[in-house]
């Protein structure tokens, strides 16, 4: 019989070593391999960022030129998949179409399953440069309109934007997604890249590890939180009201969407550059109102609950840019999926360098030695 | 910073508690719900096995009749799924159709995202029942044969192999099959049981959650090496070369496929119902030979290694059964999907029952408060 104590949650258990992302909740601390994430929100791109977290130090100007173009050359989808998407149930959610079609890349890779440490990179740069044209083809069949194929000569950001929207996005539009791409991207053990390690640990693939990651993302506790503070900005009319409606909330003890986390006890440091992004482009859209909600939401909550460490995470701001965006609420999660495949590839690579199955104990608390009780005396 | 110890693997961590197998691999037991591996095999049908474990008892007659018209009514595919699967790559893998068709079936679902148990348990059925569809599909697809429809008359196993051999098959292979679905059923807490825990974990949605089980499953170090036991098979050409095969690989340190297992110290108590049938079936399709090789090899194995608890694991003999059925080897992994996909929805039951966020711990071994070199010193 096991002594082991039993770990719901596997909360405080250390399950994996990264060289990633280190997180101090306390401080409200995030760096990616050593840089502060706002440091790479000021001076970084997300191509650069992914490069960052693959290899563990910043490129030089032509590695990064030859990373640009490798993911530029994967922005065509491999023949076929176009007409895979399009073949989709309309009502489809996106974060099921997103699963379903990673998937499904997987048999148009003439070699899936290659795990050494150099095609894994290579099927996870695959994966990057093929899904945001997935969910810009899906989104533009679903509404009746004509796909927009790739442009090679933009970024992933821009090029996203592009194919969804039809025409490019001004520079602010490009920098504040680039920006949620940027803070999005990797986040320590979160559900889905623990998913993706756990799953890649019986030397299974990329495309698996990926796919199970994507159906953890879509979990209302985890990615699946962006779209209700998008919901409760709608059910709120104008700043006047946002007193009345926080603080009722708070008095029935409802949730406050896209305030605390797990991790933070502190300001989520990807809010901090968010917000001042969010800011601008909700005034450049003729959506200042709704930035002045958040922002009154914000500081409502700070006057009433900060002091028991619930402040605003991530998901708060990036709701107000995806919507000046364009983008419809159930593009959201996908959002954080498209920036946080770079996370969940580096953690892949990680624990293919160095791997271990993951094969924890389940403590049995049901009968024992019961008889097969024949039918009839049921 | 933490003071908890990496448990690399989660070794020795207990991540859930079950009332479905209890396992001693000491001893070589294993019960679902407390009735032995072992009576369930003498008296009990997959149906009846999957009911137990979704139920954790046993059904009166009119229930089990009852599970089996509503499993029997899910045999055929919702409308899209045949062109969507007869539009795939022949060259596919069979995990990764599987894996895939599986994510599209949530597109078919008007509710794919319900997470109460009733409705988890519903969508459990649907996986199950569409399951063996998807894979005969494929299969006579990818062999350019006519589709065979299922047979809503038969018993989940004889429809199976119904659809996949376009012939019903002898009671033999059926009740051989039928052992094979059970003895797989569940396991505890194996790495795509826990990868379906995790990933349900989100309050995600029992799609996500057995399309990632499926990623896992098809890794080399879980339920790819049904895989292996075969190819063995194949490289020996006769009984009197079965001496030389093992205590060859034997003295060369290489692994003989099928023997040990991380769990069991003893021989694995699924071996040993297999085997009998192994016997018998190999016996009736002519194909002694292959069972006399298997047998032979086990007899080795224990004169020269079982007093390192190295023992037949169940990919021993489910090997010779699933080659004797008629199936192609890139078939036997999924076979092993098909029937834990009863321990997976069991699993993602007990977990929506009584959920926690799997959110561990990674142990950060990277730089801190690197400074962003500009391009230009780099």
């Amino acid at each position: 019989m096991t002594t082991a104590t039993f770990a719901k949650g596997l909360e405080g258990i250390v399950a994996s070593e990264t060289e990633m992302s280190y997180i101090d909740g306390e401080q409200g601390v995030l760096e990616y391999v050593g840089i502060s994430i706002g440091d790479l929100a000021k001076h970084s791109t997300f191509e650069e960022t992914v490069f960052l977290l693959w290899n563990k130090r910043l490129p030089s100007k032509s590695e990064l030129a030859h990373f640009e173009e490798e993911l530029q050359k994967r922005y065509e989808l491999p023949s076929g998949m176009e007409q895979r998407i399009c073949s989709l149930p309309k009502t489809a959610e996106p974060m099921h179409v997103i699963r379903t079609m990673v998937s499904a890349l997987a048999m148009h890779d003439p070699s899936p399953n290659d795990n050494d440490v150099e095609s894994a990179r290579a099927k996870a740069l695959n994966i990057l440069g093929y899904a945001p044209t997935i969910v810009a083809y899906f989104d533009r069949y679903r509404r009746g309109l004509e796909l927009v194929h790739p442009d090679k000569s933009l970024t992933f950001s821009e090029n996203f934007l592009y194919m969804l929207n039809g025409e490019k996005p001004t520079p602010a539009m490009a920098k504040a997604f680039d920006l949620c791409m940027i803070t999005h991207a990797d986040h320590g053990l979160n559900n889905s890249t623990f998913a993706a390690r756990v799953i890649i640990s019986t030397l299974s693939d990329v495309y698996s590890a990926i796919t199970g990651a994507v159906g953890s993302l879509r979990g209302p506790l985890h990615g699946g939180a962006n779209e209700g503070v998008m919901k409760m900005l709608n059910e709120i009319d104008s700043v006047a009201d946002v007193e009345n409606y926080v603080t009722q909330k708070l008095a029935k003890k409802d949730r406050i969407m896209g305030f605390g986390h797990r991790v933070y006890k502190a300001k989520d440091p990807r809010a901090t550059d968010l917000q001042k992004l969010a800011k601008q482009l909700a005034e450049d859209t003729g959506k200042a109102d709704l930035y002045a909600k958040s922002h009154k939401i914000e500081e409502i909550m700070e006057r009433e609950v900060a002091s028991k460490g619930i402040y605003p995470n991530v998901d708060f701001y990036s709701a107000t840019t995806y919507h000046c965006i364009g983008l419809e609420l159930d593009l959201f999660t996908p959002m954080f999926a498209l920036s946080r495949i770079a996370g969940w590839s580096g953690h892949i690579i990680e624990q293919l360098s160095d791997n271990r199955l993951f094969r924890p104990k389940a403590q049995y608390v049901g009968p024992h030695d019961a008889p097969y009780t024949p039918m009839s005396e049921r």
